[in-house]
């Protein structure tokens, strides 16, 4: 039986299987490591993500037919944008690269493993998302029922995604946060775990992330991790994952955190910001950056004290400087993300030039959350520019075209 | 310098940087291994693929920078479709997880390498589909401007995936497989490499994922590959890439190669199965597997030679076994591919059935070649089933839907 803390109230192993939440105050419980008398090791020669880093997860056996490949995604050297913003070491871990082209597949992943071992023959979540997408392929992947609860109005269109695997869809009429609440209390007499987004187990699948980046750059901590910030439960998972590093001796220093939110609905910043111990529900304006738009996030509280714990940062960003930053990675990198993803690289051009971001050398990594192929309906085919040449006029075309080698 | 040789006509060392056909016959041109006196030697500790089969590849040497992170794609077993179709080893090869999402990024990590080395500053393409959005990805990363040349009426949505990256797209009226041919000697005089879909180079980099199923099956071959069929350029590569296996005497059988056209457009089909050593043009009727529908594939005589030779085979599916298979790799294994990879699975259930998949005890592969998230517009909304509930009768609702935990 795995052993769970809540870092609000100190509660200790007072979870059941269906509720994230520490019963005596609300906040999010956190799966405690496991005593490792022998150490915990790293087996980099192992295929899967969740072999690599067994000794820092709370599986007692791992049945690798549940996997989908995820994890051991790229870090990406950003060169020439790094040059640019005066960074010398300026990096993407690019989630995009995971089996549902997001991040969520780690967590997701975790999850189901334990899902699968409790004999659990059915799982949920509620999104309507990238979590809905990889909830219902693991689903899939797993045989287990699988149950996504939808905000009532949400199109087919933009449930394809999720659609293909088959899950039952449910839309529900009614107050979100209210479905979220009453996903937990359901499921348990139903006898379906809802994996939402700060399920303990989800967050210890995002702790790989940040032992990948340790790898990565050869062994260290970057001086800085960016990464959007929206339930709070991928930045809380990546600190998570630091503070496994840190506990093992295996890095000195804990990089600054930082989340990023859409300026539009970003509770959690004002609440840093004016230094507030809990966020306050906010009237929230429109953003496309929908994927992070969570004006009640479920693990704020503990974002914000873990964040001002460990030094960490919070920022807002506007949707123009997200999209030109989305545009900046694909035309200036190769990297095409979702807008959401970009709000990183936005994030470390304002706090790089206010002289808030952390430099020591040791570089600045931006998580990029999910694949741009996801969000196409955000980009204009308007701005797509095709120029039209016959075939006789084609080579006088092109060198018109040709800038001189030199430049 | 690397050797080129000519397998149609025994030609050497005739290719010029410009053109990936033999000046004497027409037909694709191939690189020749150099000589390693000293053995070559997979080196799984590093972390690019190109790092760990440089032995393998003509890359004097490597610059990272110009990396996405290609490669190291899952192989993904399917044991619950394997077992509905009596196979014991099923697998997919997920070449979605690349970074522009489709095969296309080994061949174009490959080429951009040989045309920074050469020093072009500019790299172009033919193609609309997923050699565009590769090709224009890593001319990104690279900094080099980048042409891609289109078929004239493409859709500017149909083009966004390459166009975020801000190549120069170019409509080209008139007949495309001219096109094809012109852009090779138009590149020559512009100083414009065209890394098109038989490019050496590019069959290079499709070599990897031949090394990769050998590592991942635990260093052997599997009795059958099975890979969708367009210009040839990626089947030739898994092949050569076998081939070079073999010829290191890592593997001792060859498996059957299996490539997958749509039964609308499958000039190669034909010609297989009449025994012909050339295709012939045909009239393709209309098939939405637009990625794989190529009534002159200019890899084509290769690909039926090669293939007779090394006792593999060539099949056709029809749009709906297709689409169907597409569904049940989503809803029975959670893998969400473009519909042409789903050939694949529906050529492996025909063949299966007819006895003529070789089955060996070694597994067979299924190389799923690009994301469902690219051809969402192939997919019906109207399929999306969703249920709307009330929060009052979520509870009921959801017992409602629950299968008993037995089945």
């Amino acid at each position: 039986m795995d052993r769970f803390e809540c870092l609000a109230c100190g509660q200790l192993d007072t979870r059941d299987f269906y509720s994230p939440l520490c019963p005596a105050c609300g906040e999010p419980l956190f799966v405690v490591p496991a005593p490792r008398p022998g150490g915990r090791r790293i087996r980099e020669e192992r295929a899967l993500a969740l072999e690599r880093f067994a000794d820092f997860l709370p599986l007692e056996r791992l049945d690798p037919a549940l996997s989908l490949g995820e994890g051991s995604t790229p870090l990406v050297r950003l060169g020439r944008l790094g040059r640019r913003l005066g960074l010398d070491g300026l990096f993407a871990k690019n989630e995009a690269q995971n089996p549902t082209a997001s991040f969520k597949d780690r967590g997701t992943a975790v999850a189901v493993q334990k899902a699968a071992a409790f004999g659990a023959g059915r799982i949920g979540t509620v999104s309507t998302g990238n979590m809905a997408a990889s909830t219902a392929a693991y689903g899939a992947r797993a045989g287990l029922q699988t149950f996504v609860l939808l905000k009532e109005g949400t199109s087919p269109a933009g449930l394809l995604g999720a659609g293909v695997y088959k899950p039952h869809l449910v839309a529900v009429r009614g107050d979100y946060g209210a479905v979220f609440e009453a996903s937990l209390a359901i499921g348990r007499r139903l006898g379906i775990p809802f994996m939402n987004s700060i399920d303990p187990y989800r967050l210890e699948g995002y702790k790989l992330t940040a032992f990948e980046i340790f790898l990565q750059l050869g062994r260290r901590a970057p001086d800085a991790v960016v990464v959007p910030l929206s339930s709070g439960g991928h930045l809380l998972g990546l600190m998570r994952g630091f503070a496994d590093l840190e506990r093992e001796g295996l890095i000195a220093t804990f990089p600054q955190i930082v989340g990023v939110q859409a300026e539009p609905c970003s509770p959690l910043v004002r609440a840093f910001e004016r230094g507030l111990p809990r966020w306050e529900r906010i009237d929230a304006g429109p953003t496309r950056a929908h994927a992070i738009a969570n004006p009640a996030p479920p693990g704020g509280n503990a974002v914000l004290r873990l964040i001002r714990e460990r030094d960490g940062l919070l920022a807002a960003v506007s949707d123009e400087d997200m999209f030109e930053a989305q545009a900046e990675l694909a035309a200036g990198e190769g990297l095409f993300c979702q807008p959401e993803s970009a709000t990183t690289l936005a994030a470390v051009k304002k706090l790089a030039a206010a002289g808030r971001l952390r430099l020591g050398g040791g570089g600045t990594v931006l998580v990029l959350t999910g694949q741009g192929l996801k969000t196409m309906h955000l980009l204009d085919p308007a701005r797509v520019a095709i120029q039209r040449l016959d075939l006789g006029g084609l080579e006088e075309g092109l060198a018109r075209l040709c800038r001189p080698r030199a430049s």
